[in-house]
Parts: C-alpha cells; sequence; structure tokens
C-alpha cells in the first residue's frame, strides 16, 4: 500500500466522502503509515481522542512541516510543541491554517469548534515570570483540546499574600497544573489547599544548585500534600494533556 | 482551650449531642487541634473530603495510636501507612475497630458505609511481584476512601503477551495505578493503550544500578506517552489517595 | 608541659584563685591542650564566647565522658550533641551536674547564670513532627547559650493556615530557625512573610526520592525568598550556634 | 482597578501629593500591581524593608527596564541582578538615574540618603580573583540597602599568610560574607576564628570535578565550624540582602 | 624504523608486491606505527579481524584525513564514526573512495567485496525518529563488517501496537540492536519476546530529567528481561562492532 | 480454568501422559498460570528456551519454595538465585532433587542431561577474589543452561603478568565474561586481546568512592575497547544467561 | 606444579637453603602461587618492594589466616588490612608472630629489622579525631615498610591556631599525609605552606550532605594548592604505601 | 608602601644591586604585592621553591599580561597555564621573552638555565591521543621546573601489546605520570608494573557516560594497584608540579 493511497483515503475522509466508519474499514489492516522518518499512528484519534502531536525539538523544519501536513489533512486540530518560528515558516507554507504562539513555542492548527464545558476550568499557575513559557505550553495544550483554561501567574509562596488572594478561584477549579522551578514549593501549597487533582510541572529555571530543575523535581515528589503528581522538568504538554482527560472524565 | 474541652467536642459530636454545623461553630477559632507533638487538622475532612492520614513510619506505636484513637473520635474512617505490627498493637488497645492489613503495612479503622460507584473502578497494576506491598498500599487507600479497585499483578513487560492478555481490563478502568520497579516500563506501555489518567508509582525494587527506585522513577518521568504523571518512589498512599479524587470527579 | 599541670591552672581559674588575666598568662605558651586522642582549645571560649562543644557521635562513651569532664572544669556550660544514653551514663559518674535531653540527644550542663533578653527571641519552627529530634537540638543550644527561645513545631505548608495563624508570633521573632524535611518548602513561606534572618535546617525525614535531606537541602538553597541561608543536614547545633551569635548582635 | 490608577497613585506618592498612610489606604485592597507579565509587590517595601529586587536573568532588556521603571517610581532605590549592558541600555532610556556595575552585574539606582552606622561593617571576602563578581553582588547589594562594606579579595587558604595578615579586620567586622569556589575551605578557616556570623558563598569557579561549584557548597556545608550557613552557588544578591538584615539587627 | 619504512611496506602490500605473511615478517618487530600524534595498530585487523576505527570526535580534519589515509593503505575497508563534513572533505582529497554518510556521521572507505551471509540478520530498532543518527552508525558499521541489516524505526512502546506489527522480523532476526532514549523501555519489551542477543543503546535524546542518556542508559541496566547487554550512550559504532562479532561466529 | 486444572496438565505433562504437543494445545488458551503472587510463564520455555528463572531475593521461603515446586513440575531443570540457605531449606522440602551452591547462592535443579559441546566454552574470568560470587553465578547458570565453562579468577590489571600468562585460554574462548568490581579495567584489556563477544559485569565489590559498583560500571561503559557491553552491577545471571544465547548460535 | 611444591621452594628460600637467586630460578615458570580462592604474586616482592597486602576486608577469617601464613613464609614482614579481631584470632592460630593493632584494624607480622632514616620522616595530619583511624592505618603501614613517622593530629582549619603551632614540624617532614573528613580543607592550607609532597586522604566522616566523604574528597580535587594528589576515601594503606616509595626515593 | 616602590625593590634584585637576602629584608613587612585584582606571592618562591603560576583562564588578556609581567620582573621563569593565543599576545607585547606552547595552551618565560638531573626522568603517558594536551601541560611544567620528561603517546590498555612495548622505559621512570579518559584503566596497569609513584590524571576526554571525566576519575581512585594518586580531571599543570617536586627530593 503506497503514500498515495492513504493520501486518498485521508482526504476522502476528510472531504466527508467517507464516513468514519468506512475509513476505518480501510485502515484496518493498516495500523500506521509510514512517512520515512516518522510511523504516524492515525489510530491514536480513535484510541485515544488526539491524535498524535508533534515533539518538534529535534527535528528540521522540513520534517516538522511535513508532519504536520499529514496530520493536518485527517484531523481538524494539531499540535506542535518545542517548534521554532522557523519551523513554523515551513509548516505555513504546506498549512495555511497553522498559527504560532511564541510564548509556548507552539504551532497550532485550530480548526474545530470544539465544545467546551464551561463550568469545569483548568487552573494553570507559575510561581514566577520565568516559569511562563512552560505554563503557556501546559494552557494551550489543554485549551486545543477542548478545555475552559484560567491563567494564575506570578504567585510563587515566598509571597503567600499573593497566593492567598487567589484562594477563591484555587477552590473552584476543577483541575490544577501548578508550574514552578527553583525551589518548586508552590506544589505542596497548592496541594494543601483543596481535594482537586495537582499536576505539578518542574521547570528548568533557576540557578546554582538548581541543576536544571532537579530541585523542583525531587521538591515536587516530596510534596507533604497529598493528591500531588509529577511530571518531567518543562513537560508543559504532559501536563496539559494529562489535566484534560482528568478535566473531561464524568 | 486546653485539650479536654477539645476532647468534649469531639466526643459530642461523634456521639451526636452536637450537630456538625454546632461543632464547627465550637471549632471556628481552633484550626487545629494541639496534641503537643503534633497538630490534628480536624478542619481538613471538610475541606478535602478525608482526614489527615497517619504516616506512622518514624513514630513510636504510642504515638501512633494516640492519633488514631484521636481521629477516630471524630472520623468514621482512619488510615495509619507504613505501621509495624507493634504499631498495630499499640493502636488496638485504644481503637479495638483497628484492623492490620500485613502486605500494605497498613492500620486501618472502616466504620463508615461508603458509596462506591461500582461502573467506575481503579486498576492497580504491578510489574512483578516485589512491588505487590506499595500496589496494595494504593489499593487499600482507594478502597477505604469509597471506590471500587481491580487489581492486576505481575504484568511486566519482559512477557508482553501477559500484558496484553489484560488489555480488556484496562480499557475499562477509570484510572490506572501503574506500581513498578526495574526499569519501571511498565508505565509507558499501559500509558499507549489509552486515554486515561495513569498514575506512575516508582518502587525502590530492583538491584545493582536500580539505586532505591531512581531507574524506575527516572524512566517513568520520560515515559514516551502522555498522561502519565508520578508520585514518589513507593509512595503508594498518594498514588491511592489522588486516583481516589479523580476517580470521584464528575 | 603536663596534663597535671594544666589541670591544676583550670581548677585554680574555676575556683577563682586565678583571674582570668592570670590564668591567660599561664596559659600563653600552650594554645591547646593535648588529651591525646583530641586538643581541647581552651581558648575558644575567650575567642569565640562558647567553649568547643563535643560532637559526640562516633566517640566512645569513655572518650565522651572525659572530654565533658574537662571542659567542665573550666566552664559553667557544657554541652555534647548526638550522644546516646549510654554515653551519657558515662559522663553523669564524672560529672554529676550533667543532664540528659532525650529527643535533642544532648548532654548538657549548665550552671551558669545565663543572662538573658527577654525581649528578642529565637523561633525555632518545624514542617512536621518527625523534625522536632533536630529542632530541640537547635532550641536548647540557642537556650544554654542564653537565648529565649520559642518554639512551633508541625506547621507544614501543605496546611497553610496552620502556619499562618503563627503569623504574630513569626513577626515578633528576632531570629527564626525553619526545621524541614520531605520538600522543604516551609523556609520559603516564611522568609517571605519577614525580614528577619532566617535560618533553614533540612532534615533527612522524609522517603522515596529524598536522599536523605537533600530534596530539602536543595529545595532550601534554591528559595526564592532572599534572607535565608542553610546549614547541613539535620545540623540542628550549627543552627542553633549561629542563631545565638545574631541574636546577642547589638 | 486598571493600571493607570496605579500610575497615579504611586505618582502622588513619590511627589508627595500623598502621605505613606494615605497610600496604603489607597492600596488596601490591592496587594500587589500586575504588569502583565509580572505582579509587582509594593507592599514588600514596608512588610520586608526594601523593595523587591529584579532578577534580570531570563527576562528581556524591555521587561527589565519596564519593572525598574515602575519599581522607581514609588522607591527610592532600585536594584537589578544579572543584568546584561543591553538590558542597562534600555532601563536607562526609561530610568535615567539608572547606573550600571560592570563586575558586579548590576543595575542601581540610588536615590536616597541612606544612613550608615560607620562603626559597624559587612566584610566580604574571596578567595581568589575569579570570585570577585559575585562578590561585588553582594557588597553592592549591602552598601545600596544602607550599610558600610570592606572588601579583602584574593586570600585564599593556600596562602595562609595573606588571610592571617588581615586578621585584624576581620575581628572588628560584624558580619562576614566568604565567597569562594575550588575547594571552598575559606569559609571554615574564617569561621573558626571569629564569633560573628559568616555568610559563605560557594561560587562557580574551578573546573575539573568542581561540577559548578558543588565541590565548594558541599565543602561549606560540611564546615567544621559552627556560625557559617550557606547560600545557593553565586547566589551573591542573596548573601548581601542576609547580611544587611542582620547588620541592621539592634 | 622510520616512518617511510612503514609506508614502503604498506603500499607494497596494498599492490601486491608482498603476500601478507611476508608483510607480517616485516611487522613483526613492529606492534604499531607511531604517526606522532596516534599510534595505529595494523596488528589489530589480524587480531580482531578489521582494523582500528577511527574515531574522529575531537581531531583536526587534518589529522582524521591522516590516519584514514594510511589505514586505507594496508585495509580494503575504514571507516571514521563521528565525522564531520569538514573532515570528509579533508579526508576525500587524500582518500578519493572515501564516502560520507551524513546522518550516521561516518566516512566509509569500502573497496574489498564482503562476504555476506544472507540467512542471518542483525536487526537494528528505534524507539523514536531521533535515535535514528545513532542507529545508522550502528547499522553502517554492521554492513561494512559483512553483515546483512535490517531496520525497524520508530517502534516505540507507547505504540505497542506498532511493535507487535513487527514481531514475525524480530523473532527471524539473529542479533537484535535496540536504539531508544527517552526511558529506554523497548530494549525489556524485545528482550522478553525472543531468545536472542539484544545489545541496548541508550541514546541522549529526550529532555528535563532525561540527564543526556542516563535515564534510559538505568532503564536498560535494570530490564527485567535477561539477555540484554548495554553499551555506552550513543555508541552506535560499539553496538555494530559487538553485533557483528556475534552474528559470524559459528 | 482453575489452578487444579493447571496443576493436572502440568502432572501429566511431566509423568508422559501428555506430549509437549498435546501439552500446549491445553495451554493454548492459558499464557500463564496464576499462582496468586505470581504469574509462571510455561510459555517462555518454548519461546525462549529456558524456563522462567526464580529471582529469589525478596521473597519468602515459602514463596521460592512454592515456585520452584511448579516449575519443576514440567521442567527438567530450574534455578533460582539470590537464595539463602533458609530458601533452599523450604525448597529442598518439596524438591527433593534441589541442589545448593553456596558461593554462587543458588538453588538448582538439575535433572536433563543438557548436550554440551565441548569445543566452544564460555571463560569466566574476575579481578579479585571478592568478585568470584557473582563470577559463580554467572558460571553456574550458564553451565546448567548447557554450556562447557572455564574459570580463571583473580587476574586483575594490578598484576598483568597474571592476566597474560592466561592468553591462550582467553583466546581460545567463545564467549568471555568478565566480572571486576574497584575501576573494573580488566573488561577493557580483554576486550582489546580478542574479538570475541565481551561481557561484562561490574560488581560492588570495592569501597571508598567506588558507590556500590559505579565506578566499575562507568568504566567498563566507557571501555576503550570495541566489543564489550555490560549487564547491570552483580547481575552475574543475566551474564550467564546471555552468554549462553550468545555460544548456542550457529 | 601442586602447590607442595611451592610451599618447599619457599620454606627453602626462608630459612636460607636457597639463595634468592637460585628461589627466582625455581619461580620463573611460576608467575604466582594458584591457592584456589586467590592467587599470590610472589614475583611483587621483587618488583616493587614489598609483598602483596591482604585486604582483609570481605574475607572469611580462615581466608585471612591461609594468605597472611603462606606471605609469612617466605617474607619477613606481612600485612592485612581492614581486619576484625576474629581475623587475627584466625590468623594467630597459623602465625604466632601476628600483632594485631586494634585503632588500624590491621595485623601485622613484623620479623625483619629495617633500615630506617631517622632524618626523612613522613608526617601523618588529621583534621579531627575522628579521622584518627584512617591515619593510623597509613602509619602503621609506612612504618612497617621502613620509614620514620610523625604523628599530628587534630589540627582542623577552624582552629587555624593550632595548625600554624605545628608548623616547624610541617616545614621538616619529607613526605606529607592529610587526613581529613567533613570539609576536607587541612589538605589545601598545608599544601600552600610547604613545597613537599602532600597525599590527601578524604574520610566518611562527617553526616549530613558529607555523602559518605564525597565533600573531602571533591574538596582535596579542587584544592587550589598545587603539589596536593588524593587517594580513594578512607584509604589509609595507599597513602601510607605511597608515601613510603616517596620517601625511600633519593 | 605604593606599587612603585615594589617595582624598584623588584628591579634592584632582578638587576643584582639587592642580593636576597637585602631583598628579603625590604619585603619583610610585606608577604604579598597588591595588584588591586590579585594578590603576588613573591615570598612562594622562596617558601615553594617556584613563583605562583599564573591560571589564565576566566582573566582578560590585560590581566594576564600584567600579572606576568610583574612576576617575570622577579622570577626568571614563569608560566601561565589555560592561555588563549590572545592571552599571549597581549602578553608578548609586555614580555617579549615569552613563548606560547599551542597544544599545552602555556605561555612560557624560561630565561634561567635549569640544572637538570639527566638521571632521573619523569615519564608522561597517555591512553589515547585525545589527552595529549593534558599531558603536554604536564610535561612543559615539570620541565620548565628543571626535570627532564619523556613522553609516551597513545598506549591504552586495549592494545595491551603497546603498552608492553614501552615496559623498559616505565621501569627506568623515576616518577610517572599517567594521563587517560574514558575508562582511565592504564593507571592501574602501570601502577602495578613498578614500585614508582604513579600520579594519575583523568580527563574529560570521551562521550556518553563519560560525565566530563568523572568516569576515568572514579576508576583511577580505584585503582587495585597501590602507589597511585590522583589529581583533579585535566589537572596537568598540578601533575606536573608534584611531579617535579618528588623528582627532585633526594
Amino acid at each position: 500500500m503506497d503514500s498515495k493511497t492513504v493520501a486518498a483515503i485521508l482526504a476522502d475522509f476528510r472531504d466527508g466522502r467517507l464516513s468514519m466508519e468506512q475509513a476505518l474499514d480501510k485502515f484496518k489492516d493498516l495500523p500506521y503509515e509510514d512517512l520515512d522518518f516518522v510511523k504516524i499512528d492515525h489510530h491514536r484519534m480513535l484510541r485515544q481522542g488526539f491524535p498524535e502531536v508533534v515533539f518538534a525539538q529535534g527535528k528540521t523544519p522540513a520534517q516538522v512541516a511535513a508532519i504536520v501536513e499529514r496530520l493536518a489533512q485527517v484531523n481538524g486540530n494539531v499540535i506542535a510543541s518545542r517548534a521554532t518560528p522557523e519551523m513554523y515558516e515551513a509548516t505555513r507554507a504546506l498549512v495555511p491554517a497553522a498559527r504560532y504562539h511564541e510564548v509556548a513555542r507552539m504551532i497550532v492548527v485550530r480548526r474545530d469548534e470544539v465544545v467546551v464545558d464551561e463550568d469545569r476550568f483548568i487552573l494553570v499557575m507559575t510561581a514566577g515570570t520565568s516559569d511562563i513559557p512552560v505554563a503557556e505550553e501546559a494552557a494551550l495544550t489543554a485549551e486545543i483540546m477542548g478545555n475552559k483554561v484560567t491563567r494564575v501567574f506570578d504567585v510563587g509562596v515566598a509571597g503567600i499574600h499573593r497566593l492567598l488572594a487567589q484562594r477563591q478561584t484555587i477552590e473552584e477549579a476543577n483541575v490544577i497544573i501548578v508550574v514552578a522551578g527553583m525551589e518548586g514549593a508552590l506544589a505542596s501549597v497548592v496541594g494543601g489547599m483543596v481535594a482537586k487533582p495537582v499536576i505539578a510541572v518542574p521547570t528548568s529555571v533557576g540557578y546554582g544548585a538548581n541543576f536544571g530543575g532537579i530541585a523542583a523535581l525531587l521538591a515536587m515528589l516530596n510534596s507533604c500534600a497529598a493528591g500531588v503528581a509529577v511530571v518531567n522538568i518543562d513537560n508543559g504538554f504532559g501536563a496539559g494533556r494529562l489535566a484534560s482527560i482528568i478535566n473531561k472524565m464524568r
């Protein structure tokens, strides 16, 4: 089965000439599409509710553009994380609908109207201003996956009154993402304030004995508050994805 | 306010002579009870839906018994984690309703009928047999907090067919806890199979360059599957608590 | 100069038969006393205002007793840290005035009336109950060096209201010692509340990826609050000594 | 409350049209000012005696300039640490009173006459010449906060006579900051010479198994001299700030 | 023995004027050739079946070119790993037969017809697309040493069905090289599927708490599957060389 | 299918009432047997040529005995590694054919005549005498899996003539296992002498900055000799198993 | 050649029936003696001037005794380091001349009159009293190898006047061994005082962030004084041996 | 005492108008010269036999030039290590006698005829070609301090015959410096061959799990050969300096 055949099926599905069931039938012997340098997993959308996200870092602009283009043929929404402006330029040439979020370093294709449950929001908090890029990666990921997101930035624990001023927002949130570098203490304080899932994202922000985020990572793992789980250093996408999964459970 | 007064309020509430509202009024100037060596946070039950859990490790049997007794005066259900048989003996003398779960190393007081939503279960999986104590700590925590729990043990990735044989159970679960030592790969494989929250618990099981669980911890943090978050090494309680929070969201 | 001569000088000074100046003259060619296995630095009392403190850990009961005895001949107050009950028994046989503080694991000889400035107190705080032994080592050290000490224990950041309830005490303190294990976040929160020196003591309390106190140590070093300095893991004595030095400045 | 209102209050206070009390009244519902990318904590000046210091590293020149400008509207003195010449250029355009200290890498706005107690000075020492930038950051911080500072550089322990030649200065100091990379031994030697607070700053100076300052950090934490506390690697500002707090106690 | 003599012998051997036995005779007092900055070990070809491979990283283009030229005078096949395009340019000027493989970053001189046993192939697998350069280094090394190589890329465990689709190829392979970064779990899953030697190559691919490949390295060392051995991070050459040695055993 | 049914099939197969093919048919819907606390993978013998090996460490004597018994019902040969004498006592009561190798800490059931190819032997070498237990674990594993094994112990590189005296044996070996602690240099020297697969096993032998085998592990991973691969610290079994797989290839 | 033959040669040499040259002739095909569990290198005495030293740790008392006995048959002086009293008891039964040094944990057989050059002494210094066992291991090793040794203990840098009081001794020494735990600063100070070889021995003495001697090890490696080299943590024997080699050069 | 006075004394001494004794008299109240950014220790030449060496890394070309110039006024020979060509250009303008050694990265002023003892040489060995820059730093340091140096490069243990071919040179050396990266095994092998002091220098050469020289450092610290001591990673100067001290002892 050559890649032209795949492209034809994808185009037919995208344009409505094939129903999802019909497309699935055609794909049933085809677990993934081989683009030579990457295997695209079209089943994932069905299995996990959202297509494979492109982790752009380390790929060439041309590779990023090609993968986004292929994914965009069959999906309404696509995101590429850790993308540079150069990658965006290459992508936009192939996918005019693509947009670039500079702070979050993400390329986003957003065409589907997503049904947002306005009553349940994900709260994304940061301890400092330097944590914002990672927080935006998390927030944008959650938004494009159909969640309402509220942002509260720069409320680190060394100014505890700034944090307490947000108490009401914290209590109303459905899922909370805490993004913090340095000593990472924000996760513990927030985790002790509510009985909501808290996803902690250590960032590599800091200097000296911070060790690229290890200090914050260890602090979050050792949080004295139950209900806190941790993702990898700077992994805003992972936090946003997990928050979205949880926020949609009912 | 001396501790006798506190005890009287607690007893009145426990025995129904004070309604919860009346008790709360009496407590309003009293954010916590001071037991000399520990501050018990009676507000937490209202704030977080479950009372403070006793982390028994490093405390004396007498201290554990005293804290459990006080908590049991005002709560139907109480748990103490990382408890030794000696701690249990001391506790049972004060709280006859206490039970001991040897594998999970937990003391449990369970008197309230908890309403379980039988349709939504938490799946607790282990890679090997040595991971079971941590897994039981997670499972028991979730159960006493009112969740249905299903256990699938010893399905490590080196025998991938054993894991695949559990595919249906995995797909039906609402929240999944993956407990694994050694290389911790189970979390990645499971995380890639479903779009459910996966809470990964690295264990200190292993030898050589395992470093007391660091190998598994790093593997889980670096999981190529989105939707996976990690708690501290051997922290079964934290995983069970977080899974319970998520499982009850709606 | 044999050790009997030294003992005679010491006894004369202690009993008032020699003034300090006369004793110093006699000692001028003798910078320290050689007890075979340890050199006792009698000058230190003059140079630093308090005699050498015995770090008992790793010494035999007989050695601890001998050193305490010699120091007690010339000083009113002596302390030995990290001491076991066995060491205390051996010491008490030689120095009847010695007392043992079990929680702080210290042997204390306290005979001089120390002038305490009641208006300036050192506040010793802990995040949890397991941090108390280290905190008591710090508190007792500061007390025997002539400081008023206030203790506030078990006010970790996961129950932020418990900490805020202590705000007045925190603001009135002159120097603050924060003792915390696990994620060590208490130092940052307290450091942000006041413009007082905060001495942070990480403890080896915790489990999993705590690494014997490294998680707390790193968190404290990376504190986003200025005005926080750190001593070694579990080093209650060092914190108490430094707090005493600062508290007496004027 | 929009940011123009804030600006007006600040201007009125700066220019004397509002007393501090009147300004505080106006601010009472406003714990901090939101500049979109950063929350400025104007209360801090009152709470901690000095305004928030700008940690410039990782911010854009425009962001640094904007924050310094806003802080300078309400404070006589402002400092920005880890600043590049580019950041200074941007700042000077908005705040003509700003000055740049190249060695210390700091932007300083210094307009208030600070009352210095000339009898109590902070001594800033370095082991080598490469430690000077960090030492200058500490010294300048302390100076702008109103302290007299004496500098003694390049007196590492491998030339112990150079250090001993400074004995008198060391004994006369009120607070001592020791800045050292490589093996960090200077803190121990100085700490043993006096009964004054010693704040040790490890630097990332060195090579081979220095590990970016870890060797010096560990040495300082393990100092055999009591009375030594440690701040983060290269954290000259933190040391200067803490020394200032201590030096002003009475 | 000067280097001209050596060159003459080499030329004679290359051009057939000396048989191998005759050349060996001449070399018998000469265990290696001294090129001033490197000793070339001509015996190795006889002792180990393949000449010394040039590790180009850290050498100058001129050095790389000189070493390859000398080796190519006496060997049909030569490889230089970790080579830059600049090194290749310098080499090609001296050795026209040299070719450059950009993805694998290798310079290859391939003139001898190698006898390949087509029935026994080495399988080189990667978990992701970023692992391909290391995998190509391994594959190319094995090919030039006379092995048939099959490549299966981008079959990480988070999409387990993509891996299982390759089951037949995996079972037919004689030796398997698994190249993976991030959590490195692929080695365990593959190692559990077959009773063939599995050589695991951790790569420095990843971010956050990956630590330049340590996460994958530890995971592979702790693999729960027996039959897995590990080479250094990113050491594709070493894996290819070892696989070749094993594949040729009979 | 209850466990009695499983037991019956196993007994029939063991006693010859069922051929292997018949037994396999019965097992075809049964990928593994559930012993409550462990899943036994009877398919493995067919898939990998040798039954699951029991890793006894961390299990109770009763558990070890039960697993060995069950495996011994269907396999001629069974081994349990890291076994204590107590585990052996419990096992022998159930499996009289079991034997205990004290140095290797292994329980062995050996009933099948294994066909050994006497011409191809595995060489197991150690650098010191303290490495022998790990080496014996490797050697015994290889022997029971049907390989001829030659042992050469205590030939560390600090006495290079002792190693060179074994040159002939080294050159005749088919696969070489090098077991070394301390600086682990033996693997590099041996790896440079031959073109045979070298499996390096770092041991936790040593003291000081050995870090439980990390020094040797790193040295082996960084070996300048190609053809060396590494297994986990002290993992004699893994080395023996891999050596056996390689030795039997043809 | 069986071990009886070896024993006979050894006995003949010991008792003078064979000259050294004759013995060497007999040994010429025998590079070492195989004692089953250890290869004894009798050539070393000739090659290195002192027989193999027994590293007793990790061996059984019987093994230690057997090795010492065999070495004592051919050498006048033998030492076993890291020996327990039990090992000594076993050894004394076979070698009545053996003596035990409890502090240094060494078994010593000392029968040869060693010619000591009284004008050149090795100085062994410690920073604290807890470093003495390692220092004694070094001192005793040097003494039995024929060197004059001077001990100066407990002169850590926090009491710099105690160290300076030893200046004359330091300047007269020929080789200096500095043994220190905690921050290890003594090596740097001493290294800067003289132009003599300084061998630094970090010890595992300390607590908190000492990490079993790593803090001292790093400090010593990063010493700002030239002329300092480091041996492994607690490796008193190695330091003593190296000092002896240097001290005897002329 | 201003710096002109210092310069005048130095010039008089250099030109012979003052004897050393007269110069020392003038210097007696002047332990070091303060050059603002660095204190030059002119006493060191007398105390340690060679003037302070300039560690150029991290200094500006102008600073390096100024220090070298001042040292060259009073010393015949001066060296600056880790110097760039730019530093050399700046230095040569002030000190025409300066020369630059590119491989060793050193600036050298060499005017005094040094008396070399031709019978005692220092042997500098490397394992690979990439270790040569560090080795040259060591060799050049030793040479300018008046020692004969022999170089043997690229004799790593993976080609043991290349090393053994140098046996005679090794045995004749008086002091041996072993420079090695990767697994650092060369030090152990050489250390076992002779009873001479071996100074091991780990280099940061390598890749993967080499960790910038830690692998080699640990291997050398754990060397099974006695008589080996280690200096910091890449510290060729330190090794050369120490070797010179030892080589001149008699």
